[in-house]
């Protein structure tokens, strides 16, 4: 299989006309038998790209949010069009609504529509809607600049974490493909081996939509860096047969408590890094806290199609008159976290206390 | 999909004529897509069946291996002739040393082969290799029937520890697909039910080879039982959310201190119950304990290839560069196991002692 290098998960193709520029992303489903792109041309590509997870990982749904907003005001600017002001206004909310139910748990999604908003609010009645466009699609940039940033700097965090020689766990992708950069727990290994660390890691594959295995191992494998890829259920073998050092998982939405939503399946290993008193690390950018929530147990979990377990990879393995539960995503409660990564720092112990002097200073 | 009744995981096909007689079983690895049968008439067939699974299962594969050593006797008896005595031992102990090789993990697979050969020294002198040959059909017959009753056994003293209204989480396959009857860990849920006790089963899939998803959760639809198909990353989950009451799993090999080789996974499955306090019980019969064996890191451990994981369900998911781990069973210690469900009764707590008291009484 060809191995590529600096590719962009997200990408705004800026034609020199904003009504007919767009976003280009990878289209993941296709990977890493393809590496396909899709041009988002319109809103409702987007939404669906956000949906069954074209795009996925918290911090590339936030930019793939902001940018989705300028597309979604594109039709307002067609053929040198110009909206009133309140047309204008009226259109980003129903963008914003539209966008924010493409899918419920990440909080980057919310995050990133909010500060769109909330920049757009400010500049209201200071400028028309044009160059307001702009400056919305400057905000979008720099979210996006911006993750880039806070994937080096949430990498230099955790990298302090690893010691020469370790042997690392993760679990579905929290890598380049989730982000602007090279990752939030990806970052952490990207970062060591740049220290000149060697590391292993295994992989979990992430059912059912193996996420582990179609793109983790891979962005590991496109780095050079050595990946043991293996099924959900040998994590707590290979814990007990001492092979991992450390787990580092991303992160979909962070309660005031620390307590951590990802993808499904976390829970299963943080109980068991617990009890083979493995350190299990949370590496996410600080725009995945919700200080709205108190806890875990306020998070809403998405639940997807049952036929993502019963038509794994288009085989039907199971009668469709049996039941499924499906959850995309489980709660890691703050005492089985170590320490969470962020870009400005590590949070450890993990409780209210310390999140907020983090999240304030 | 069509529901079947009283299906017969292996029939030995009696022709009236012992060289054109057959092993007829099912081939699971058509399930649940289409019931179909595999007639083996030559060793190597049988052989094939246990190693790739189209029979699997400890107790199943001591059934098919006791037959398969009758199949592999055929060619001495074909067209009414008839082997000297040294041939006949001779035939045996090839037919012995290849089945073994088929799988490494399965104690009952050895035990079989160890009871036939056995009862053929016991015979050897007191008749010609013709009657020796029936007598030896007649043992596999009877390790099949006895079988029977161990499923039921097991059932009726599994049952004992389920209540009303129970929900209950197994993993992987331990029913009438992988025995004579109606199976170890699933016998528990159908003697339960047989009593009148309402439950409902969390199947976790089982990956990479789904036997919980095509056989389990196939198995218990077809007679009625309430069943929630989930991936293996969300065991840990429903524990957390308290929807299981109990966990029971089969085996493959118990040591003398009740250290348990079952399926990949089942450790993980254990260490989570441990963690949310719910009894994790092994159904098995007392020829899955390998008392030559003083702890579970003492078992072999079966490797398997690595495109099970890479090319699942025939789609090619990973880079075929990954290097992948996969381990087709791992062991759970002593410590983890409330309770080992045997024919003869409940071992509990389960340590050295009280296995040897059960198995000797």
């Amino acid at each position: 299989m060809t191995q590529y290098t600096n590719i962009e998960t997200l990408v705004w193709v800026d034609t020199g006309d904003f009504s007919h520029s767009y976003l280009r992303m990878i289209d993941q489903t296709f990977l890493p038998v393809e590496l396909k792109m899709l041009d988002c041309r319109a809103i409702e590509t987007v939404w669906e790209a956000i949906k069954i997870l074209r795009v996925r990982g918290a911090p590339a749904i936030g930019i793939a949010a902001a940018y989705g907003l300028c597309v979604g005001l594109q039709p307002l600017f067609n053929d040198g069009s110009e909206p009133s002001e309140a047309e204008f206004f009226a259109k980003l909310k129903a963008s914003h609504d539209y966008l924010a139910c493409s899918r419920p748990t990440a909080v980057n999604l919310f995050w990133a529509l909010d500060r769109m908003t909330a920049k757009a609010e400010s500049l209201r009645g200071t400028m028309s809607p044009r160059p307001l466009v702009h400056a919305l699609l400057a905000e979008a940039k720099l979210i996006h600049e911006e993750d880039r940033r806070i994937c080096r700097s949430i990498g230099n965090h955790g990298a302090a974490l690893v010691r020469d020689g370790d042997s690392l766990l993760t679990h579905c992708n929290a890598g380049g493909l989730a982000t602007a950069d090279y990752g939030t727990a990806l970052a952490v290994f990207f970062a060591a081996t740049e220290q000149g660390k060697k590391i292993h890691v295994y992989a979990d594959e992430t059912r059912p939509l193996l996420q582990g295995a179609r793109l983790t191992s891979w962005e590991l494998w496109q780095r050079g860096i050595g990946v043991t890829l293996i099924c959900d259920s040998m994590a707590a073998l290979v814990m007990r047969q001492g092979k991992v050092n450390a787990v580092f998982v991303g992160a979909d939405r962070i309660a005031t408590n620390g307590d951590t939503a990802n993808k499904i399946g976390t829970y299963g290993v943080a109980v068991a890094a617990k009890a083979h008193d493995v350190p299990f690390y949370v590496a996410a950018p600080v725009s995945t806290f919700d200080l709205t929530i108190a806890d875990g147990s306020l998070i809403p979990i998405e639940e997807r199609d049952p036929d993502e377990i019963r038509c794994g990879f288009g085989t039907r393995t199971v009668p469709a008159e049996v039941q499924v539960y499906n959850p995309a995503f489980d709660v890691t409660p703050a005492e089985l976290i170590t320490g969470i990564v962020t870009e400005h720092g590590v949070i450890s112990p993990v409780n209210r206390e310390n999140v907020e002097a983090m999240l304030t200073r």
